[in-house]
């Protein structure tokens, strides 16, 4: 039986356990991919932001995303990042994830290379026409400085080069008009917001991407649960106390740069819990130092999370 | 007897000559080198944002490397721009760099992922450790969405990591602070301006890497040996010629995106000069139509630039 | 028996209207403040930014402010905005506002002259102390190009500077984050925003300031009063509608400017509704065309909104 | 015999010296006007961003130019900034400077209120048609928000609604071209730049309209000077020793905001050379500490300004 494309649900984007040396740290990843299966994710996302996919090479992206769909085994679909900065680039990784296993591929628009929205189209349609896998835009203006246009999206839902959106721009309004105007019925659209989840829900989001998912997938799960009954009270509650484990980010604070801080209090997090063996990120990250570490610790225990 | 390291002078910054198809055009990648060396330049920049590196698979990368050290032939040093996201990413790139005969790196900060300028030490030292080649900081905001510091410039002159700065970033007091507060004598700047290429030498750098010197290098040998010898009239009325050259860029308007007419204009420029065979541009970048590319050719005209 | 101060509710910041030559046109003020009031609006602001109020001499703000004071005849508080750029030209319209029969104060950061988050608090106890009246801070980084940092509105709640926030940021985590973190009983919280006003009420706003309030003052009443009684489906239903309305402000398209657009809409749907005798907009803002008045009437029709 | 309309030179944004109290400090200003005549400066600019323009209320404006006006008594032309948000209220600071004797008047772009750049000319000719002085477009984005575009500002010079353009935007290359775009003889071009003056006028400026000319006048003069016969080496020198005593502006480091530190240390060396009784600054400014006040003392003496 085919698995099937995703379609709604708690998708996390994995983070990518290291070695001290910087290896793939495989063991780590086969304990992280079991820990979020049990908590009922409904999807794997490989290779995204919080996986530090910028920071790896093509071998480390490869063989990460070997180490998921082996682990996941079908039970549920794994998705890949496939972030580069243009088009031909991309399509060298669109072709690597459907070898090593993908299920469906997330690309975002170019950077580096200064690209206008008009050009948006050509990337999208190229990836769409090399690889026959589902495809999904990845909106991160933070990361690419450019958004993508809602009529933009539109266009490329309706004519079936875009399976479906995860919306990391943090623009609600924005998230909104997507859904409104997007108008096919496939069309799947996802939250990268760890902290405005319960509200994207509530505007017809089919699904959640939370980095911090990678600590508290059971906290996601009974959130994202929470709004597909319509219990927007409850979801709300859920997402206040998910809140207040998100300030874990900030324990770095001016001393290392904002996404070492971030992806170190995540590492770091999930071997408090007993997930990752390490905390290591990637060069040029800093680590995190005891009392950041302590920190983390006390924000785990208030949110009320097992640690070992 | 050894290829000098690079000093000073005229470096264009090679376009990436590619067939219809999108496949390296090697004898055009020839002729380019030829007519550049020709004109007298004084180094060889291959894979830099005007030679589309963002948009260039590694292979391509590799080869177009090739091509030029194999046509330079020891006469000037070729130096490679080693432009990933990270530095992970960016040591794979130095290393095969190394290993196709580039005799310097050129490496931007970091990214896409977000990172501090507390974090850019780390990255360069990582990088210099990693091959032994003279390594030159690219300053690229306009890509990287960060500026290099000058006092973090200075800190990596004077610890040996850095031999130098590409200035892309058109913030010329910036530069000048770089120049007054680097302190070291190894250390090189080199601006990426083509329209105040005139004013940095003023300033005190030691060449340019002008992206509009593939169209016009004899003119930028010209700018550069009149700024050596001290005679800024000069100087600057070449760079008055060139600064309408310059409005070559914009011929796409608002049709294309603005590097696609940029990229797009340079390599229409170059058949037109009868150097390269086809102005075929990377995905997603659309081609200039027919009244563009006789817009470039009317620049040329006025310019004084010989035509096929 | 006293006017309340500003608890909750619907709170529509008041176009100003002008004859043609540019001066306020007392008859069309009235209309627009009966208008209001009928539809059962909780308080009415003067002088904020759909007000034009950047545009308006001294003089004009003071008798818009006479007027409005006036007609409201005490039956809802009367919010007056002190919008310029730094503490001592602000105390001025404080004052102003103040002898013209303001009931609250709305005053915006410091803008123009460049100034760190550290100074606001210095900004706005100068005004409180001066000036015995409730102060709401104005947050609108589109025109200030700053945020108010929620921690420091926190501070100035704690300490009895601020009785509330006007949020006009678009940014509903960080209005989330104010709501949360504020902990004052007293403390009021409208948003801005024509387009997520549900949202903000679920997330816990107790008002609303919506330009698009002129038009439509009916539609954001019936949309308070389901959020206020927890009807989130009706809440969004309303919503709905009032985004599809919300599209006149794009009528001007790359025409004229996006505020002359905003404002010309907002102005000639009201002249369309009766309301209003003159579309005319302050200078340099352009008028609308006649094709972007019939864009305008359609909306109003779509939305069912009466016409004369 | 009449005043001449400013043709070239120095022009310093003269500082407002204000009392504790934060009045007026009239025989400070009088102190000042002279210091800066007996310099050899060919104008003086008051109510400038330097001048806290955005911080004085309308008498205090127009106290200052009284004062400023009265000292120089026609032997140099007084310049007004009449800096406000948008048209109307800047055609009532127009009308009041010229009623208080400017002989010229400079505006901004409109700020807070959202501008196209296709609504600057509608601005600067209603300004033009209302009081007939000489008109300056201040180009300063810092503050604004907005830049200039160059093809504006030489359509505004053909129809003779700009007589020139004080630059403070930082953007040399676009400078340049508006020195080679505008093309008629009356246009008067000044940059605002301390720290780059000798390039702005090796391009082909006018004058200088440098804050930092408060402090150190002679040394703006003599660099003015170097430029105008063309010895752009002792102009470069000069400029050198400028840019050291510039650090003063950071002196606040980060306790304060960067325009109160930056202003504070104008106003403190002012004191410390005997010109100004108090160094004062307005709200929300917080005031230099005496660490502070020691370090602008050092860099007066490292570029050998005398002190009292």
């Amino acid at each position: 039986m085919p698995v099937p494309v995703l379609d709604h649900g708690v998708v996390p984007p994995l983070c990518t356990p290291l070695t001290p040396e910087r290896e793939l740290d495989v063991p780590s990843l086969e304990r992280l991919t079991g820990f979020l299966l049990d908590a009922g994710v409904h999807g794997l996302f490989v290779t995204g932001s919080t996986g530090e996919v910028a920071y790896l090479p093509d071998d480390l992206r490869h063989r990460a995303l070997d180490v998921v769909v082996r682990c996941a085994a079908g039970q549920v679909p794994v998705l890949a990042g496939i972030v580069d900065t243009t088009t031909p680039r991309v399509l060298a990784h669109a072709h690597a994830a459907e070898t090593h296993g993908a299920q469906a591929l997330v690309a975002t628009a170019p950077f580096y290379a200064p690209t206008a929205p008009s050009e948006f189209p050509t990337h999208f349609r190229a990836i769409r026409a090399a690889v026959d896998l589902p495809l999904i835009a990845y909106d991160i203006p933070g990361s690419v400085h450019a958004k993508l246009p809602a009529e933009v999206l539109a266009g490329l839902a309706q004519d079936g080069t875009l399976d479906g959106l995860k919306d990391s721009s943090g623009d609600l309004d924005g998230l909104r008009t997507v859904l409104e105007s997007v108008g096919t019925p496939h069309f799947r659209v996802f939250t990268g917001s760890e902290t405005m989840a319960d509200i994207a829900m509530f505007l017809g989001a089919h699904g959640l991407v939370p980095g911090l998912g990678n600590v508290d997938p059971h906290g996601y799960v009974r959130l994202y649960e929470a709004a597909r009954r319509g219990d927007w009270k409850a979801a709300a509650t859920e997402q206040r106390r998910l809140r207040e484990l998100w300030r874990m980010i900030t324990v770095g604070g001016g001393r290392i740069g904002p996404y070492a801080s971030a992806i170190g209090a995540f590492k770091y997090a999930l071997v408090a819990r007993g997930v990752l063996a390490h905390g290591t990120t990637s060069l040029p990250m800093a680590p995190l130092h005891g009392t950041e570490q302590a920190a983390v610790r006390e924000l785990l225990a208030a949110a009320g999370l097992s640690q070992t």
